[in-house]
């Protein structure tokens, strides 16, 4: 259950639509999902996130299936439950093959357990890595 | 400084100088980091920490330098300064272009910002998402 | 599912019900939440944290809607649900409007970002800012 | 040591050295942050973050010093070095006051312990605080 | 609801059977729980998981129960629901009383609340604890 | 640095001296580390602390060598370098050998690879760890 409603088309503002109509077009579906309905009760906020992400997740250097893996890496080692699942859905629908899903959560399960035990024995960085 | 003192080549024991010597070998590299040094306070840990770390990291379905990028993300969010130097420092050395360092930042800054949102307002995850 | 059953009134010792008495008495409800009954099955750890707890809540320098905020922004930090939804709620009943909401949703989630973003760059402190 | 140098205003392209202006004249001094001159090198990445902290972080709903107190609760939820030194020294800038950062530290303590007690007992949230 | 679904005893591969065998000799129980039965759509991670944690968890210098308690801590601050409830029902059957259970409670607390309180005030730490 | 000075005896309220006095009288020694000098700032937050701190850490149904292991658990999760420390050093003046911290350091590894890896999978709890 959120701390706020989800906001359906039929009570959002003109505002609010605006931004809905346009996740729509960027993404090619008509499906607006519950982070967006939620964030809707803040315009300015909506607006503003929508629009860096459409920024950050779009065409650029990396390609966008890597940014989806990117995101559920972060998600993960924060604990969020809603970006886990609509990432690993994203990154399915982008061409993640079970294979390379399989790869993603062995490093993420690498990296977890190495940042443990380097935090835990509080190893000073190499020089060398410093730029 | 650590919580344990690193062991240098004269200080390892017979066991620790083969995990080493395979460090060696497998990067193409005299340099063993502060991590390997630490660790082979305990042999079994050491030996067994690399086995899956050089199997996790190797060749697979995934470019190595996206593990590497992987590799940070996690390490930001877990705030781990010691795996953040090094594993950035890997990814330049496999190629990672600062135009591109930039897109690992801007994801890595969104998806932190959205996790803190969607957590705050704990938006249910949608059905759609869902396997 | 809790790992503790929750302790009813009936339940309960003589030394919980004097802390949920207490509880009834400073909030001025005789609603008593489901953390206090799961912590009831360690009546010393129940009496202490209540006791610092009123004590930290309760009036001071800082507004108590502040201290709420202050709750909410810790809770989601750290992704824990319970107080999440206890301490939004509890920020609506001091006064919280639906703008004030939204600003501290906005601030979150650009701390979160920041956080990300300067801990990836493991940028240094600037002696300015140092004491 | 960041993992990119900080770029000086000598080294600033026309793009960067414009945040750069506006981040003066927002905050009435000469002085740029270390935060800014490590983003620095991805301009659109500085631009984008600098035009939405500076609307957040504005004048609004809450006092501004309140958001100061908002985004050090996160970064110490986060353990985040950097911030958690800099909104300090902003939110004393702002006038907050040795007692009222007594209890700012109280409340976060406060609710870091009772954030792990609750997660260590899996408590349900309450139905009384859903919307 | 699972990012994969679960793997049962009739859909496993001979590879997975083999694992889940040791874990039911090992274990001296028929019961898989659905950690591994997630994991082993990825016979390797399954293997290797299984492996380390076989040895790590296994008789050694420190008592078994012990060795679930420090998993229910880290699991707590990672905000891990699924270890929590795991390692908490595995150190009862170690024999954990209720009282040393209301003990890891209360270390637990008082190290998240601790930890926070000296984040937030970056205390330099003592040259005496140094090694 | 710390965002507060560090209070020494000659600059300590006789309210503080009194606390000061009995962290002396209960560890045996006259060192009194960091954190105490730092929250010496608020004396009702020292004071408290330290009560609670003391009864939690005292004797108890935990071996005081197990509370120790568990404090450096939980702080090695959070990423607080001070606990890490302080709480090693304990742990070892308390006894704990070099081949158990071997343990304690796998199992902290252990538990943060496979909450990493079940959290990505987003496995359900089994039904049979509830209570």
């Amino acid at each position: 259950m959120a701390t706020l409603p989800l906001i359906s088309d039929e009570e959002a503002s003109a505002e609010v639509l605006a931004v809905f109509d346009d996740i729509r077009a960027v993404r090619g579906t008509d499906f607006i999902n519950n982070f967006w309905r939620a964030l809707a009760h803040d315009p300015a906020l909506l607006a503003a996130t929508w629009a860096r992400l459409k920024d950050v997740m779009g065409p650029g250097e990396l390609d966008p299936l890597v940014k989806e893996m990117l995101y559920i890496a972060v998600s993960v080692a924060n604990g969020c439950e809603y970006y886990i699942h609509s990432h690993t859905a994203a990154a399915r629908a982008k061409g993640m093959s079970e294979a390379q899903y399989g790869e993603v959560l062995s490093v993420i399960g690498m990296a977890m357990q190495t940042n443990g035990l380097v935090t835990a024995m509080q190893v000073p960085v190499d020089e060398v890595f410093e730029v």
